[in-house]
């Protein structure tokens, strides 16, 4: 999966040289206000004494570690901060190669193509679990493959790129897999705060040595880029991870933790409500727009991306581009995902122009 | 090396937790004022707009980036943004050892433990090379122990823990050595701007396919916390570290690198110049007590810290505890950096009370 990456960044160039107005759905950077909070806790930072500018903690600041075991229920030691969901996922998988036996990493297809990169700089065999055509993932299916060999199941739910949000028995049969096989169930729950179907369930709830939860206030917050992320640990991972995160990272950094605790501390319920709404009102008008242009797609049940196959027009590189070119709106080419979205088209609705892409695909298409 | 950090740890908390006033010496977080601008960028962040809150470009804020290349002359390709010189060292460690024949790391005793610890993570093998009584390193005494097995020479110049400054001649040699063995050299110089000698000579100078440079404004801007460092690569690890990088940490915090990149711009020489006054006298107050009270030392030509020797109270982590407890000083046991100094003790200058902490010194072995 190598090639996702220029790929990734090939089509948002393409989408900027155009020789015209381009809608850009391809990044899944969030669009809207961080919470208010985050922003006075970089602002109070810039006045903080001298101390608050040195290492941290390297497993994080002990009230934010405080703060999240508390929120998740989970012991403070099993909480380990970490530079975004990013180093949370890899640290996951990292030890938990390390730490379990066998050397297969089991991926969904379509598949969030940090994963399967991740699978790769690690030396591990990746065998793929192909969803539903409503993006849904069979445990059975899951169940079917996992053998010996399996060390890792990963899996993200509410799902990029599917929408997909996996009930508690899928998370609960996961870990039961995981449990069997001596693996573990690494649930990435970086967009839990975008459900829309009221079915999302941490893996935080299940009692199992065999799951690991990660997270990050990355998308939840509207702040890809402050990279405060946490790792939720089972006991045997909480040394490993520690080590190889202060030998990678030695800490992270302390304005944005001290930014996120505050954030995390002080942001209503009615921040992420609103932002829920925000979304809930792109995905009507997107999706409508889809049906009017006679598109398969899938309606997400959360996260903000929206999948769509279009008839005679399949999601390839040459397509993402000839729909910036011919109809003003860029998406991801599915075969960035892997193989069984590969015909498929990905839309990011982090745009407050989604009613306007939605137009111009209803009139290409329609 | 696995115990160093717990038993940095340890001795942090033992002084924190002993019944008297400590100075505190154990841990290198300087203790002065970040330049106005580093301030100034978090505050004008706190306001900036949700598009700078997004993921920066994996490989680091362009601005900053052409900010590092020019300040360094070398090609803005060659420049990766990491977090802290920590990540520098581990990508260029981890990507050296995959990219270079042999499995050795070649280290000087003493050695900065995260290099030792970094190679026992990567799996690779470790041998030692003395410095002298002066702290200084012998080329020759690399060139003997150097073989096809060599994969890298890591050292840290001005050193930390022997506050030896190593000169344009040896970074030559080093840098010849690893070429001739098809290894790399990763020079550290994060405490470049910390030099009293006159010597300092970057590695950035030598043009050579088998040098890395690592550095960050960590110790430079008096901000261990933030976590904006930088690799400085040679072309075949470009690519390699540019993967590694994003697969593990995804970008750098971007509050951070725009901090970092307006306080480079803006902070003027005499910040770095009324730095080192302020050490250079702490420095001479140090090791004028250490004088007095007959001790063996090395007067530090560059960093921050003082290795010092003191007559039948060799600096076990016993003494270490007996020394906060009985003179109110706190220091790291030499033990930590390996065997050439296990009987010394590290004193990092970096509090204001130095002066204090010499005359309890002098006074408790005077």
């Amino acid at each position: 999966m190598d090639d996702d990456r220029p790929l990734f960044f090939h089509v948002m160039a393409y989408a900027d040289d155009a020789d015209r107005d381009v809608v850009d759905m391809v990044s899944g950077n969030p669009d809207w206000e961080p919470p208010r909070a985050l922003r006075e806790g970089l602002r109070a930072f810039a006045d903080a004494p001298v101390a608050d500018y040195q290492y941290p903690p390297s497993e994080g600041l002990s009230d934010l570690r405080d703060h999240l075991a508390a929120h998740h229920d989970v012991p403070v030691e099993q909480v380990l901060i970490t530079n975004g969901a990013g180093e949370a996922n890899h640290l996951a998988m990292a030890c938990g190669l390390e730490a379990h036996s066998g050397n297969e990493v089991i991926l969904t297809d379509p598949v969030y193509p940090y994963y399967a990169d991740r699978a790769e700089l690690l030396g591990a065999d990746t065998t793929y679990v192909p969803v539903d055509a409503d993006g849904r993932l069979d445990p059975a299916a899951v169940r079917a493959v996992a053998s010996a060999e399996t060390a890792l199941v990963v899996a993200c739910s509410p799902n990029n790129p599917t929408g997909a949000v996996y009930g508690e028995t899928v998370k609960r049969e996961l870990a039961d897999i995981a449990a069997e096989h001596d693996a573990l169930y690494v649930s990435d729950e970086v967009y839990a705060e975008f459900d829309y179907s009221g079915r999302f369930f941490s893996a935080t709830a299940i009692d199992s040595e065999h799951v690991a939860v990660t997270n990050a206030v990355s998308k939840s917050m509207a702040t890809t880029g402050l990279r405060v992320g946490y790792a939720l640990l089972p006991d045997h991972l909480i040394d490993p991870a520690q080590t190889r995160h202060m030998l990678t990272n030695v800490a992270v950094t302390a304005p944005g933790q001290h930014a996120a605790l505050r954030a995390l501390r002080e942001t209503p319920d009615d921040y992420y409500a609103a932002t829920r709404d925000r979304l809930r009102e792109r995905i009507d008008a997107f999706c409508n727009a889809l049906e009017a242009a006679g598109a398969a797609y899938t309606r997400p049940e959360g996260a903000f991306y929206v999948l769509a196959r279009f008839d005679g027009f399949p999601g390839t590189l040459a397509n993402t581009k000839r729909l910036i070119d011919e109809a003003g709106v860029a998406g991801m080419p599915g075969e960035a995902f892997g193989d069984a979205r590969a015909d498929w088209l990905r839309f990011a609705l982090v745009t407050p122009r989604a009613q306007e892409a939605a137009d111009r695909l209803a009139d290409y298409f329609g």
